[in-house]
Formats: structure tokens, sequence, C-alpha cells
């Protein structure tokens, strides 16, 4: 039942998962680059910059020994920013246990590939079939014992019932879903429509605008998904609608926080400098672009989001051009269309 | 182009929609039964309790006087609490004008009867159609040009279009869903789910918690409708998980705000004091419950806020409850269910 887990990177989740898996009864050791975040967990027991007030239990052990960190490792979580899970894979592949469980929680698409991180995961280390754990989870409330529910999910149906294993407690509630695609997608760009519902918000747009933008925001996220070959219904879900719903309507959201600067007026560079941490949102705009224009499907949002972010547009014309669209065809469009007809 | 519109019911709906009939170029009454408000919006040309610093256009007129609210209008909308569609209804029966448009924008399964209010027309007017006008739209908003989205449902096509030809703006976009049954069953649910949203809220739990509610929310609002005869595609749209999103974050809401209140330790009898306005949540849980039950369809958010509202359950424990639930069965539900067989 106790198990040996290593956490790659000591940010906000690496940090709420840590405090989480050793209240549960596992041995827990972090791996950070950073010798003073090291030294911070280790002696003052708090990260003091990205989860202030959450004391972190005396097992867990924080190094910068990657080895270390790794040696004896039943599981290892990757809770790392997007973009550098290849990096991290590569360099976690040769300590890794044979037979060891991969889990990944951060949410985004490499830039570039285009790639989903589970199939980044894949090129890195061969035969690796990473657990994707995805939802509506804020560090800042996982470490803070409030309830949470999550998805582990794997095409293989033990590895992800492992994962549940090891995750769950009566407040941190993990279900399986075998739609990985579907999971990582819907994980990966909310944020990019999270940005656009801060944006709103910092023009001063309203909270019906801002429902508007979200469902068609979902909508265009599961046709997407749709041709990638996810289920349209895990959309529906926690990890669709719910992880959409709590980064586009909470402060605790980065992407929200910064796309409320642009809103405001600030450039991208001065809305990142402020949040002071990755914003996964903007670095998954492009590759999401590219995504929706290879696979040939409407993206409306991640288009004007795309826009905003590389071409210069002004965000309240953007808000408007998405508000003003479909004037001639004006029968609500959903995953599955509804007709007259049909 | 220009119609005569009669709106019945005074409230922040009526009033913010006569706004913006208004200044959408036709000629607005409002029925109001209360002399002192029909006064107010005449005179002050304001509803300083419902729509405070809203200016109410010249062209607005308001009475008492059923017959002549009614004469001549081409359109007739029902803005009017849920559970006074019967009375309201069987009350401009004889005043309608022969082919002319109806609309309701209330939200709510009427008590006893259990039936969605386009029914509850139908037999206070026979041959009546209505078009149910509904989606993420803080009267608030509306009166105040904040873009906001809309659909007109109906079976009847033309019906559809005609109210979408009227209502549509610029900044008030109206889209079209045959599917009649699930718009309104989209619309008068998510005021329980809301509810219970809110009791989180006043207990103190967080967004992720929020979330998880909101997505098991519209999944048993999607379970209900399927039964119901209603496309699930629907509650994926702006009447479903749309206005679901607005009522459940947004502090105009009054049946979030009631919630609050309870989740803080108020009795229901205080809520709807401090709220001072209809609650619809309130009187739509019972007849919801019901529907649930008399369908086989497992609801638990609406069991629960059953529970607290009518069998005095602490509300710390229902929400507990339902986190806790389905220990066994872990595969995330949805509402077409995802599995490893499929």
């Amino acid at each position: 039942m106790k198990k040996n887990i290593a956490i790659i990177g000591a940010g906000s989740m690496g940090t709420a998962l840590s405090v989480l898996l050793s209240k549960n009864g596992h041995s827990v050791k972090i791996w950070s680059p950073f010798s003073e975040e090291a030294d911070m967990i280790n002696n003052i027991r708090e990260h003091i910059h990205r989860l202030p007030g959450v004391a972190i239990p005396e097992g867990v052990n924080c190094t910068c020994d990657l080895e270390q960190s790794l040696a004896g490792a039943d599981a290892v979580v990757l809770a790392v920013p997007a973009q550098t899970t290849r990096a991290n894979a590569a360099g976690i592949r040769k300590y890794m246990k044979d037979g060891g469980l991969l889990i990944t929680c951060s949410k985004g698409i490499e830039e570039n590939t285009c790639l989903i991180l589970s199939d980044v995961i894949k090129q890195e280390i061969p035969g690796a079939e990473a657990v994707v754990l995805s939802g509506p989870s804020h560090a800042e409330e996982i470490a803070r014992d409030i309830p949470t529910t999550v998805v582990a999910a794997s095409p293989d149906r033990a590895a992800a019932e492992a994962v549940q294993e090891i995750f769950m407690t009566p407040k941190f509630r993990v279900y399986t879903n075998p739609d990985i695609i579907g999971v990582e997608l819907g994980g990966a760009l909310k944020n990019v429509i999270a940005l656009c519902a801060g944006i709103s918000d910092g023009l001063g747009f309203g909270d019906n605008t801002k429902a508007a933008l979200m469902t068609r925001g979902i909508t265009e996220i599961a046709r997407l998904g749709k041709a990638m070959g996810a289920k349209p219904q895990t959309f529906s879900g926690l990890t669709g609608i719910g992880d959409l719903i709590v980064t586009c309507t909470s402060m605790h959201s980065r992407n929200r926080r910064a796309g409320i600067l642009i809103g405001q007026g600030k450039s991208v560079s001065q809305a990142l400098e402020e949040v002071k941490m990755v914003v996964e949102g903007i670095s998954t705009t492009k590759p999401a672009y590219q995504l929706g224009h290879k696979m040939g499907v409407s993206m409306p949002i991640t288009v004007e989001a795309y826009n905003i972010l590389f071409n210069g547009k002004n965000p309240k014309q953007a808000v408007v051009d998405l508000m003003m669209r479909d004037k001639t065809h004006e029968i609500e469009e959903v995953v599955h269309e509804s007709s007259w007809e049909a």
C-alpha cells in the first residue's frame, strides 16, 4: 500500500501533491532544479513563493539530485511546465525503475510538434504509458484539503486504477477514464479559453459574456478533440467543462489573471512579468491554433487568442468579433448539431 | 419590422427586456400588478428596486391594466415568477391577438404538476406554442448592453425565428434551437444546482469543489432531460452549461446568493428574506426531485438540495455525502458513459 513516490518539480502542483501523498501514507521525494527551493522545503517546510501558508510534512524530502529522487520510486509524478516535459522525460529515463508508474499532471501541447504530453513522453521513454492526472484542481486548494475531484486517464486500465489507489483520499476523489486524448486536450486547451475569459473580464464585459465564451470554448475544444480521436463526452466531464469552469472563474488561475491584465491593456510580456509564474495558455495557443488548422476544425476563440497574442490584434475587437460571428447561421452549434430536420 | 410588444411583469428581467426592445425600435408596454411600480417606471424612468441605475427609455409605458397592455400586441413576453405562469397565462388569454407570438423567459418547473412552463401555457391557452427565451443572461447585464447570447426555442421554427428577429441586436445575440424540452429543463434545473453551489461557497469550500458540483450538476440535468425526451447535446449549449455557469458563479444570481446564506447557517426562510426576490431554485427543487423519482433517474445533487430544504439536513453533511458517493464505482460518469469496453 505504502509507495515510494518521486515528484519531478517543486512548483505549486508538485508541492501540493507532496503534501497530499505524504499525508496519504506514502514516502515522497521531490526533485527541484533549484537548491534554494530544495533547502526551503527541507528546512522551512513551506514553499513560501508557490504555496505560502501550507505546512509541508516532515516526511517529504526535496533534492536537486535526480538519481537520488528517483531511487526506488514505485511511481514518478511529472509536475513541470508543459514545455519542459520532453527534457524532463529524457532526464528521468535512465533512473526509472522497470515497471514503475509514470504520471503527468502538466497541461499543455508541445510547441512545434503539436503533440500531447503523453505522446512526448512516449517518444522520450519508449514503452512508457504515462497516466494523465487532470481535472478541476487548483494546487492551492488541494494542499488545503478542500474537496477536489480529478480523473486518472490511461488506455491501460490497471495503470489508471493504480494511480487512483495511490492518490485517493476522502477529500481528493480520483475517477478513471480511458480517453487519454480527450483528457489531455481538455486540460491543455481550456487554458487558451481561460486567457480569453480573463481578457473579457479585463475589458469589463460581464458574466453573461464570459459564460457564452466558455460555452463556445468547450464546444470548439470538443470539436478538435473529436477530430483527433477523443470521445466527445469526455469534454462534458471533470477534465473538460469542469476544469474549464475552475480555470475561467477562479482567481487562482494564472491563465485567467494573465488574460485580465491583457484585457486591461497590458502587453503580453508585461502580463507574464506580473503573474510571475508559467502561463500555460500562452505557450499552448500556437500549437492549438496549428492543430485546428491542420485538422480543418473551426476554433474561433483559439484563433482570436492567437491574433491577440501573436498578431497584435486589439483584444476588444477580438471579443466583439467573437460575439458577432455567425450572423447568418444562427442555429446554436453544439458538439452534435441539433436541427429541425433531425 | 417595428412591433408592438407587451411584457407581463416588471421585475428585473421584464424591465431589462423593455429597455432592450425599446432601443431596438419596438413599441413596448409593460404590465405590472403594482401601481406603485407602474408609476415609478412611467415617472422616474428607473426601476429603483430591481434595476437601479438603468434609464428606461421614454417609449416604454407601464400599466396595471392588463387589457390595455395587450391591446394590439404582436408579441407577448411573460417575465413573471415561474410559479405564477399558469395564473398569468390564464389572465392574458382573452386579450391575446390571434396569431400573436407568445414568449416566456421564466425558468422553473410548476409545483404539483411537475410541468415545464410551455406545457403549463398550453393548458391555459389551447393552441398556444410559447417560444422559450433562455441562456446565460442576467437582467442587470442585458439592461447595460453587455454582450449576451441567448436561445429562442420552439418546435415551430418560424416562431423561433420571429423571436430572434425581434430581440437580436449587435450586443444581444439570439440563436435558435428546436429542443424546447431541453432548453426549459436546463434553465429550470440549473437553479437547483446553483443553490447547492452557493451552499458550497457559503460553507467555505473551494473553487475545485464547486467546479465538481457544477460538472456533476449538468450531468444529472442531462440525464433527466434525456429521459424526458430532450436532446442531450442541448445541455452542452448556452441554455445548459452556459446558464449553469453564469448562475453558479455570478453574484447577480439570487439562487447562488440564497445558497451562500444557507451554507453560512441561515435557515431557508431567513435566506429568502435576505435575498428579497423570488428564488426560483427553491420552488423548483421539489418538482425536480419528483421528476427524477418518477423517471427513475439518479439526481444526487437535486436529492441533497431537497434534503437540505425540506428535511432539515445539515448542508455540510450534504456536500460531504455528494463528494463521497460512488466509492466503489469510480469510472467517471458522463451523459454517455465512456468505458474501456466501448
